[in-house]
């Protein structure tokens, strides 16, 4: 089952780094998803919930179950990007967030299109929860 | 404009150690992708082509263009398991490889089903070239 | 030879994420080197020194020569932690380098403590040159 | 205390990827420390000691303590280099390692040098604990 998408866009600055980056110059495609995951974790951060907490405190955690990733235009060295997320679908313990990457600003060229599943689990068991309320809070 | 599917399997045993983990003990989803393009390398290797010499020499070089993972179970520290790559469609630039990760050998269980196109590009202009013959050779 | 040292103190605030730690719970150790270059690299930007334009346009670059680091109390993810640069020594081409990091801010808890030596090189030939001036500017 | 140094010396072949290098064209100067990890693990787990075990049941682990590289020759994308370990001092519950790194095999050109201090400790508690007696069995 699919509920209403929020709307609201979180953009998170990131800086590239030369541990971002490969010999080919460029932003190496597998750290795009570490940037994605910063902004999903300041988005969330941003609802009040405190993964740190919640991992030490409830042993429960969000696991990503599906994630995909376009490649458009390379981000170099040096360069200032932003990467962000917005909730479109959902389920009682999964949602699904549309991550992109823009250069400087979300109206800057998009360098890179994302879709990220996460759920959200028992870090013991690894047994799906129902989501948190705070996800969902008006803002 | 699709071809054939080649349907060798190509298969690297990888170890997991610290560095590939995160603070909920298992593997950090986005290092499944590093596992992915080891494979990779590893099967073009195979084919009698060196990258090294390519991007060194040529300034030619393979990029990922799209990549996507579902992630059924997860990897711990210390786990031996192996990444595939089988070539599944191409273009006259692209290739799509269907990348699959198993614990411990092809015949184990399936832990990630991922999907790689990359493409055969230029490495200073970018522009996209026609794919070595090697990589169509038979075996 | 080196000369007198800067006094001045760099301070680079980091948010720890899953991708620093590992399934010990805690920022993998090899991680924190990624730390102290982020606070390297904003301290050099801070002189006003823009490494994305050196090494596209010049060909010039920054490389670690040595590094070492004691670490003494462990961050754990989701941890705000602070890393810091503070030149205190020099030759004609190289730089040592005090780089901290704390716990929340630089008058925290000392968690690692870091000693980078950097030259400044030729990016294609390897070969050494003389510091950039704007790195002893009066701040 | 300092007991004598075990003159065995550990040797663990490694490829440089893409994933490794950065946009300097060669290997991200805080991966060596990677790769030195890997020659430990696979250095402990010869003497026999299953560290996933250990973290698992028992709780245990290693960690670094201090470390420090001197970075001679770069690696280059695509390399076959040699990572080392060879304990050349002990406590009881931390032990001395010298980690070198070279090109191709220990008979070729020294690329890095490097020392780890590591201690054993329970993970929970982050006490030190009596190095495992396996570590100094006679091979």
């Amino acid at each position: 089952m699919t509920f209403e998408s929020s709307e609201t866009l979180f953009a998170w600055p990131i800086r590239v780094y030369y541990e971002d980056t490969d010999a080919q110059g460029l932003v190496y495609f597998a750290n795009y998803f570490k940037f994605m995951e910063r902004a999903r974790t300041e988005w969330i951060r941003s609802m009040g919930i405190d993964q740190g907490d919640l991992l030490k405190n409830e042993r429960r955690c969000f696991v990503v179950v599906d994630t995909s990733a376009s490649f458009l235009i390379p981000a170099k060295f040096n360069d200032e990007i932003v990467a962000t997320a917005r909730m479109i679908e959902h389920t009682r313990a999964t949602f699904l967030i549309e991550q992109n990457i823009y250069w400087q600003d979300v109206k800057g060229e998009l360098l890179c299109k994302g879709l990220t599943k996460a759920a959200y689990i028992d870090a013991d068991s690894q047994r799906p929860l129902r989501l948190p309320k705070a996800l969902f809070k008006e803002n």
